[in-house]
């Protein structure tokens, strides 16, 4: 039996007996010496690598993400028969970390700060005596009012960090209930919460369903102060009518780790939105738990028993 | 009975029977009609306002600031009977945030982020694929061992946080032992440790004995990638010597929220230091619990109970 692992990252699986790991650059067709292949994993595949595999690896059986993300793989015309797991997990501790520190940017006013800084300013807008919460700005998570917009697992890892800072912390996801301790709401009630959110972070999967969620009537229903973080999918976002609000200032800022497409082209004009902070799809990008994640799926479709994290084709 | 409370906060605390709260202003000094008051609340006080509440109150018994350093107190000339109690606590939760949106700036690098977004440039040398702890820079608060040296209110709510984002917390304070679950070295062992620490958080107090602590010799010991954020206060960080390092790359980066004197003068070559970040003393700035602490301590020295967080002399 044969598992193909990419190049794109140091990758070392303990694999069951009788098992052969052969490692292919994620970015080529896959050699028709492992056409033979059972077992594919994929991170940082381009799309050709993916429909390579697609059409010539006849006796695949799993295709093993390495990404929580997997909307390239299930476009590529695997058969239907082949499982696909993600890479639910692996993910949510560095997306959270990343969440954390663009929302804690904008709230404590780094990027002001810094400006400051090339000015050799000590600003006392900024910094000296405060009120804790002045009107129309929103300088502190201590009682801030936090909805995570997709509560799967980097959510559900965030949601006690921004409870720890004092935030007041709910989800929203297709069904409402109780998840991790938090309350989640059902998505059709959004709408009707956002006039009582100060912070939406949105980590929404790409699909046909959650294309533009977060859009005109979405950014009009919050509040002025609202803070707005994407980490999910760029294509979540109408970032046209984010640019209009920021512009016209009925949102208080946002920050984009993931843009539509990406790169964002240099001619857009989101860039130089005001209150606007952008990284480069840098939130996650460094699985962690990888090896055991593939060992454990491995372990189980040798055993015929069930696979951690298999997407819903 | 009376007390003075300052115009620098919206305060009102619960007074126990028999007492009478006057507001005056904290920048002036106190007007001769209020000689006769028993308690001073401090905050943003000038010298100048110190000074003639040192001279003028007779009958002066407490001090209360609600701010955590209450050096300035301490140096204003008070009576030896007359208890100073600081505000340790008040700014606990704010300042651990902003220490945190510090240090997340750093690791996540966001000004170079920033910087990437102002020329339009989607960095691939930020984002992307990326491996999870590049050699010679830290990138993540996962498995990043942290020395928090000064382990009091504000330490001992920082470490919990970020022990929850994957970090190896230690303390160091004049004792070792165990302090609110965390390890806590002793002072004079710091240096040795040093070589084995990738952030160091400074919280120390100003005094004679903190002066310079984070100098020469300690930034040497820290290894080249190591982090530096500095929320105590400026005069514990030798600035030259923070300099010298940051440009000869022998310091990862830094973060100051207090410098050596504030503000810092515009013609300070520090301002334009490498990987350093300066905010304008905005880490706390906005006591939490004012009232309550106020009312706690009234009620303590009404009854000749022992008060809350009374300054050594």
């Amino acid at each position: 039996m044969k598992i193909l692992l990419p190049d794109t990252a140091p990758l070392h699986p303990a694999l069951p007996e009788g098992w052969e790991a052969v490692t292919v650059d994620a970015r080529a067709g896959i050699p028709p010496a492992h056409h033979d292949a059972d077992v594919l994993v994929v991170w940082g595949a381009s799309r050709r690598h993916l429909a390579s595999a697609a059409e010539h690896l006849a006796g695949l059986r799993l295709v093993q993400s390495l990404a929580a993300g997997v909307d390239g793989i299930l476009a590529a015309g695997f058969d239907e028969d082949v499982v696909i797991a993600t890479g639910a997990g692996l993910h949510s501790r560095t997306v959270s970390e990343h969440t954390l520190a663009l929302l804690l940017s904008l709230v404590r006013r780094l990027p002001e700060s810094r400006e400051a800084q090339q000015r050799h300013e000590w600003s006392s807008e900024i910094g000296g005596l405060q009120p804790l919460h002045p009107e129309g700005r929103l300088t502190t998570l201590l009682g801030a009012r936090v909805l995570i917009w997709g509560f799967g697992q980097i959510g559900q890892t965030l949601a006690p960090v921004l409870a720890a800072l004092g935030a007041e912390v709910r989800g929203a996801a297709r069904s409402a209930g109780t998840r991790a301790g938090f309350e989640v709401i059902a998505e059709e009630d959004v709408l009707a919460e956002l006039p009582e959110v100060d912070v939406l972070i949105d980590i929404l999967p790409a699909s046909a369903h959650t294309a533009g969620a977060v859009g005109e009537e979405v950014l009009a229903a919050l509040p002025d102060h609202a803070l707005l973080v994407n980490v999910g999918r760029g294509a979540t976002v109408d970032q046209e009518a984010l640019r209009a609000a920021l512009e016209a200032g009925t949102l208080g800022g946002a920050a984009l780790d993931v843009t539509e497409p990406e790169p964002l082209p240099q001619d857009d004009p989101l860039w130089d939105a005001p209150r606007l902070l952008i990284t480069p799809h840098s939130a996650g990008g460094r699985p962690v738990g990888a090896d055991e994640r593939i060992a454990r799926n491995l372990r189980a479709l040798a055993a015929g028993e069930e696979l951690l994290h298999v997407a819903a084709r």
